[in-house]
């Protein structure tokens, strides 16, 4: 059996399409006895209505795009889950894409949802993405849009993020705490907004606190893509360029984990020759031993708002109200475990 | 900048909105010129086909489905990186939903989609999931359906699993092979098909060893949701029923990775005193210490042919062929590493 269609319905009650999309639809000039009936059969013979003629009315989709650098990391699984969760409450489906860093990709994939006519789009920019005409497109033609974790300041709409710099300087500040006077940075590629900010608050925790900035001590990851072996890698060159480090700060747990596998390997003892400070508050990280110093950084959280926002602008836009774009900073901590002396 | 119409277009060229549409369309009954000049103004205004328009006419909408019991989950993750990455290849996109492992949420996942006329579902059930009528209605609707994983052998789709019971079979053949005599077996919620499957390849292997089947030693997971928590739990209940075990089969790694850990934490020398399996090959199995050995189960595959086979009966549909329904089984293989002795 396929679809059932309104004609099966009028034609099993002997009525017409018109009486019965309008019963449907609750008409008050069908009476009330009809709708029942209408009702009844159509749940009976398990109706649907059609989403896309519904969408044609409406103008509504009620799909919302987002597009995540990478799908497989337990950071942007948890937002995909905050997001997913929170659109169903509200009775919005999630279209995933994931660009794989890729700038061309992530274009083409805004291209992509913009032509389904997506409600609203949620977007954490690819590593390579230094141009943004793609997002100022989605702008300009009216569709909300909603950056969150690796964003473009320049870029007019609403954000949810951290406050990259505060954390990596408290991530910085409790190395420096502890005792360490030579502390390298792993700060990972170079583009994203919040390698930057990670690395600069890196730096102003070193000058603050009146210890040298080396940028000799700070690792570029080359890759784009954040590693585990990336982590190794960084790790071994700096034991090899510098004999003198007694504490890292790590762009993101998963590269930290990386790192120490690599140091551990190399008989180095964490936290006692070299303290080690990671990004994120990966699972993980609790559970590998000796278990990671990091700073907790809320996926599902970063979910739940950036869909938020979205959906307050899709809101605001159908009743015609001016936008509002809001910047929403998430709170962050540092969890103190065994990679750090005491 | 609201969205361009072919409207805009007709009147930018001062010519019919019936040419404009058809010169998309590339009519021949209209000039070749014309058609070019159509194309270069629509591109140059960055006009976008409107899809559900489209969908009414095709009735495709080129959006699939696809219900997936949790998304922060290194299996499910890659899942879904295979599909989503398939499915791009094809012009379709993915409407993710997660059931949380609850029946009741993917029953109205199903209604939701079927209502939006995706173009075909693709699911793995939730471990609450006994009833399939919600299944059996997407099939009687002619809407294509793909099973992978977690599946219900009784529906009647094409299915993409791994051979659940052998690849048990293997982890404990290697347990026994090492000289385990005395295995245990977290087995994990009892309905999921795969649950269900593992456990008799583990029962069987032992038997087919002539080893003693000892119920006792199999450890249920109440909660549903296979955890970290779950895995100690279960190690600590273990090692207060039974103090002569040798050897663990453990139905996922993260569970087997909460297990190392409590039985580390307890002074249980690993592998010495007792050996570990795991299922599924997470990443994190070759980066935790002991290394775990495991089952490598090909979620990036299971993905990508979940999807092909899909894409298969949608083409099929569409020309009314007879739909051969296919179940594949993809490859897996035993990972040694030192959770198990040599």
């Amino acid at each position: 059996m396929a679809l059932v269609t309104l004609k099966q319905i009028a034609e099993k009650l002997g009525i017409s399409i018109t009486t019965v999309s309008k019963a449907l639809k609750e008409y008050p000039d069908v009476s009330k006895k009809t709708r029942k009936l209408v009702r009844e059969t159509a749940s009976m013979l398990n109706y649907k209505p059609n989403s896309f003629a519904v969408n044609l009315r409406t103008k509504e989709s009620k799909i919302i795009g987002l597009i995540i650098p990478v799908i497989v990391h337990h950071f942007f699984s948890s937002v995909i889950k905050g997001i997913v969760a929170q659109a169903e409450k509200k009775g919005y489906l999630v279209i995933i894409l994931q660009s794989n860093e890729s700038y061309e990709l992530e274009k083409k994939q805004i291209d992509l949802l913009l032509s389904k006519r997506v409600d609203g789009i949620l977007i954490s920019l690819a590593n390579e993405t230094a141009d943004f005409k793609h997002l100022n497109q989605v702008i300009s033609q009216e569709t909300p849009l909603v950056m969150f974790d690796k964003i473009a300041k320049i870029v007019k709409c609403s954000k949810v993020i951290i406050d990259d710099r505060k954390a990596a300087y408290k991530a910085t500040q409790h190395l420096i705490d502890i005792g360490c006077k030579r502390i390298a940075h792993f700060r990972g590629p170079l583009l994203p907004q919040n390698s930057i900010d990670r690395f600069l608050g890196y730096k102003k925790a070193l000058i603050d606190n009146n210890l040298e900035y080396d940028p000799s001590l700070v690792y570029i990851c080359e890759c784009g893509e954040m590693s585990f072996e990336e982590g190794k890698k960084n790790a071994s060159q700096l034991l090899k360029d510098h004999k003198d480090i007694d504490g890292i700060f790590i762009n993101t747990d998963l590269v930290a984990i990386g790192a120490m596998t690599e140091l551990i390997k190399q008989g180095v003892k964490i936290p006692e020759d070299i303290s080690v400070v990671g990004f994120s508050n990966w699972f993980m990280a609790s559970i590998i031993s000796p278990s990671l110093t990091t700073i907790n950084q809320p996926g599902l959280e970063m979910g739940k708002n950036s869909f938020k926002l979205l959906y307050k602008e899709i809101k605001e836009r159908k009743k015609k109200k001016t936008i509002n774009y809001k910047e929403l900073v998430l709170e962050t901590e540092l969890v103190i475990r065994d990679s750090t002396k005491n």
